[in-house]
């Protein structure tokens, strides 16, 4: 009997019940990591391996200790040491994994549908850590608890999204996951940064950020690559930072009780100003925190139950 | 007491009831890879470092699955980031290691003969994962085991091993180990990937890969570095793979129910075709699987037992 | 109830009562790496962060060790994959670290001062791995507990240190430990390798490395980064070696009993020849046994007890 569906390969393919259950599962499991004793033998003797293609510090981390708070065995493959990679296709390195027999496969990749691609051909359960520019969904399950912790409920919000929406995998989860929930999404950039037809994902769009601000419950700042910047015709940080940045002027056309998140890293005084960043309003680092509460929920509910994988 | 050999570090050194007791321990090691709690307690509280001076996914992973599905801890330390490498001759690494009291050393360098210099010098148990062009025994050993859970035993049997000879220290291990078995062992391919002289190693050697693979009951294919092939005076990976590399009309001169082996990462369209690597004659995951398996018998052979080490 | 301080962040703010606790704490931890079962479950379920932002095999091998001979779950992040490094503060770096919840934060960095900052903004327990110039504790309790049990105690103990004390923390930890233990500190090195003022730390300088090993009951020989000695004026590593290495002619102006030290890794030949550093007199060995104690000690200390943090 499996408790659970096998992969969690973006938001899209959840159900409503499954995002509850994955939500109610964190709240259980930030419990435990407030424990002195900060973890519980629920994945013992199972073996995770972290397939990390793409270099990551943030994601790799959280869910490396969302691991060993359940204690699991962790094996990680980094895009720079695998020759595995390198030499075979990445069908090659599925049936190579699976011939260890894991239960659980964590993948980042640069190519959109990897982690699809793995889930039909592996046993294993596959979690996607980020795959290109199409999905990243435990980080959006983790901006759902952060949200629903603190408005009790994601619907009727309005929660605008400013950045760069094309390079965002992180936006594409939460416009599935917060439009999911009964949220008004609104998606604002720069035309260069706005990808064309998204309205189709159930968002409004707009360039103009005061706009995308003025009566907002939430505003999610993107990360802006700044090497990229001078691509998107912008001359220097600051002109970003004035267009589309968030300050505390700006924030004042939002809610009074508005939630300003960021997926992090934070480049302060671009996208962002500081004193917003630290600022009573910001709830980054309980994204951080709700982070690995969502990735130990993952883990347990695709791992946790008898699995027919093991009958086998 | 000690219940087994301090070290493995070749096949040759290895008495034929050694052998015997690695494949029928990693027979009942394998079992455990199946539970649902892949885990049993033997090797807890015991330290293993994989020293890798060679980059390894494969190998490395599959040797930290291993000590991790025994409880052992493990610590690792690689080329790139080791100060403690460049800085000082292997022997210091040896002894710097050695005073952290280490019960097993896994080692992968690129110095024929490393593994046998730390041997000599540590208390704890060496494995050798690899070691330059000398041998690689782990790998010789799943590949006896895949054979022998197939084919019930080698004595007999004609195992055609064919590719880049000169470059391979699977090759060699291989040799060794199959011949002990008591098989016939033909090595295969262009004279300038044929070292002078390895018929002293009790295996026959021809250029002509039909020859090679006619009525053979194993079929070894070697990885062909690509880069490498001009040197070797082939113009094309199409011009080596018609000439040595395995497809099906060249396989339809094996015995019947030959088996078609390759150590990995295979190269799809040069040494093998897909449809025989993904054949129903493929043993290929089987070896990966068995290498999990060979790599727990090897981990508890040499530090399950009470050691004198630990009496000092 | 606090057992401990919270942070160890450099020799200077340790109490003397402190250091006996850790040195006496060390005494017992090595007890345990020399049990057939090297584990003890005291941090059970407490998560170590090891943060190396500048390459460290040995020091990092060794607290890993350390946390693992303990039971603890350890993660790392590292300088060249930390994404969560490059893209933001050092202080966003520190909360994003404290939002994941753990106990202890081993930091090596090139900053001086790095790890004070980290102390001062996360709830969890920094111990400073070595930072910049300016301290590397671990490494002088580890060389006080070396001496410790060879002498006893360091009181009235004539100590010389010789190299390249300017570029040394090492020797900084060092002047500090061994001046508050009562012995007698000589710097010595190049004019050049000698920052000004150094006599303020209690120790007495001399550039004549003769003088310095004359009637020393301890000498520690510091690492010269070879491709620095142009700089320092030396035009081959042999004129290093004759004015400042340690060999057998030189060693015979010290105490009969003297003890030779090097914190690793060698260079053999350099600043000392071959013969003392493998000699009856060498405890170079003892110091990397005694570092795995001493961080056994150091973890425990700080994660061990019941913290205030943990009820929050």
């Amino acid at each position: 009997m499996r408790a659970f569906r096998k992969d969690i390969l973006d938001i899209s393919s959840l159900s409503d019940e499954e995002i509850s259950a994955i939500l109610d599962t964190a709240e259980q499991m930030k419990e435990i990591s407030q424990r002195p004793i900060k973890k519980v033998p629920t994945l013992r003797g199972k073996t995770v391996v972290f397939f990390f293609h793409e270099p990551s510090t943030r994601t790799r981390m959280s869910f490396e200790i969302a691991a060993k708070r359940l204690s699991a065995d962790t094996v990680s493959i980094s895009a720079s040491t695998s020759s595995m990679v390198k030499g075979e296709t990445l069908i090659d390195t599925a049936r190579n994994l699976q011939a260890m027999n894991p239960d659980v496969v964590v993948i980042r990749h640069a190519c959109s549908g990897a982690p699809h691609m793995l889930a039909g051909r592996l046993k294993a359960s596959i979690l996607n850590a980020g795959d290109g520019l199409h999905a990243h969904p435990s980080q959006a399950l983790l901006d759902m608890l952060t949200i629903r912790q603190r408005k009790g409920d994601l619907k009727g919000l309005r929660i605008a999204i400013i950045g760069d929406i094309a390079h965002s995998r992180v936006a594409r989860s939460d416009f599935a996951g917060f439009t999911r929930m009964g949220a008004e999404v609104i998606a604002c950039g720069p035309p260069t940064m706005i990808p064309c037809g998204i309205e189709s994902l159930g968002v409004s769009v707009t360039h103009d950020a005061d706009e995308a601000v003025r009566g907002a419950d939430v505003v999610m700042m993107l990360r802006i690559q700044k090497e990229r910047l001078k691509g998107f015709f912008f001359s220097t940080e600051r002109e970003y930072a004035g267009a589309y940045g968030l300050n505390a002027e700006r924030l004042k056309l939002a809610e009074k009780d508005v939630l300003v998140m960021h997926p992090g890293p934070v480049n302060r005084g671009v996208e962002i100003s500081p004193e917003i960043a630290d600022g009573p309003q910001s709830v980054i680092l309980d994204q951080v925190a709700n982070g690995v509460a969502v990735r130990m929920a993952l883990l347990l509910l695709v791992a946790g139950g008898v699995r027919d994988a093991d009958a086998d």
